[in-house]
């Protein structure tokens, strides 16, 4: 059900999708919605955020142990991206971010959710930085840049219809993490 | 009624505000908004998008002419956009990302509004790169990732409370506008 309104969520957004329409979508019964979420589609909307954030984190962590490097790492989530993205013909963006937006900071639970599943991508981010020996001071903003660019490149690329907002801001992005070691550039 | 519009938009997103609140906002009667929007909301919202949308692209429009260089250009937006967004009270984003994210590509003349509106605020931003010297091929890669990051910041911002996302998103920017100049890092 939580995985059914994710989906759901991502592609009209929270306000445009019913409990009516998260039931036909899951095949689940009305009486195990209220018994699973008796804080109703708010409760359901802040689960739709931490499970569907949480694969993104995995996928994250999956990746940044196979890199090479930052850029490594980015180019390899931009690839995914842009594949996810195509084939749902552009109508499937980040899964928390429509929510997020409609209801912070009204709702302090979607909030919260929202904040933990920013918290678990910076670490990862934060991480590969550190170990690929950035100082400390540039690690948190360079987490945070990198972040807000493939949630914004992804919002870019669906209002276009093109893959090409995620890979412009992959390859500036990508400028930064190449040259951003004192030294190195 | 557009502006209205694009108020309620912003703070609650397209789907969770009814035509109704929009009247309501805007103390307008219910027989000009059909007069003036036979398209019902859809085109309200389209209006709403282009009518934010360039109010945006004229700041960008005065910033860039103001600026000495494109980090100039980004530092003083960022100042403007923290104060927009703290004072109020982090409720107030981007006044059409979230209109965007939840009508496109089902709407076609809300997603048409949306790529006329990046269109103008890529141009604002390439021209000014193109007048700092930056190289034919590099600027709309950078163009778009500047837009791209702030609309990821000022989400981020936003579900965070805290202007600090802008802030770290700016600082990595300008890193890349301060060192993006072959021969200038």
């Amino acid at each position: 059900m939580v995985w059914a309104a994710a989906k759901l969520f991502r592609r009209q957004g929270y306000s445009g999708t019913g409990l009516r329409d998260i039931l036909a979508a899951s095949g689940a019964a009305r009486g195990s919605l209220y018994h699973h979420f008796p804080g109703g589609k708010e409760e359901i909307g802040a689960a739709a955020v931490t499970a569907a954030g949480s694969l993104v984190t995995e996928t994250f962590q999956e990746l940044a142990n196979l890199s090479d490097s930052p850029a490594d790492f980015l180019r390899r989530y931009t690839d995914l991206l842009v594949r996810w993205l195509e084939a749902s013909k552009f109508r499937d963006g980040c899964p928390i971010t429509t929510t997020l937006l409609e209801t912070t900071p009204g709702s302090a639970a979607i909030t919260a959710a929202g904040r933990a599943v920013f918290d678990d991508w910076s670490g990862v981010m934060e991480m590969l930085l550190a170990r690929h020996g950035w100082p400390a001071e540039r690690i948190a903003p360079t987490a945070t840049a990198i972040i807000a660019g493939l949630e914004g490149a992804l919002m870019l690329a669906r209002v276009r219809g093109s893959s090409q907002p995620i890979r412009d801001t992959a390859e500036a992005l990508c400028a930064l993490l190449d040259g951003g070691l004192p030294g190195s550039s």
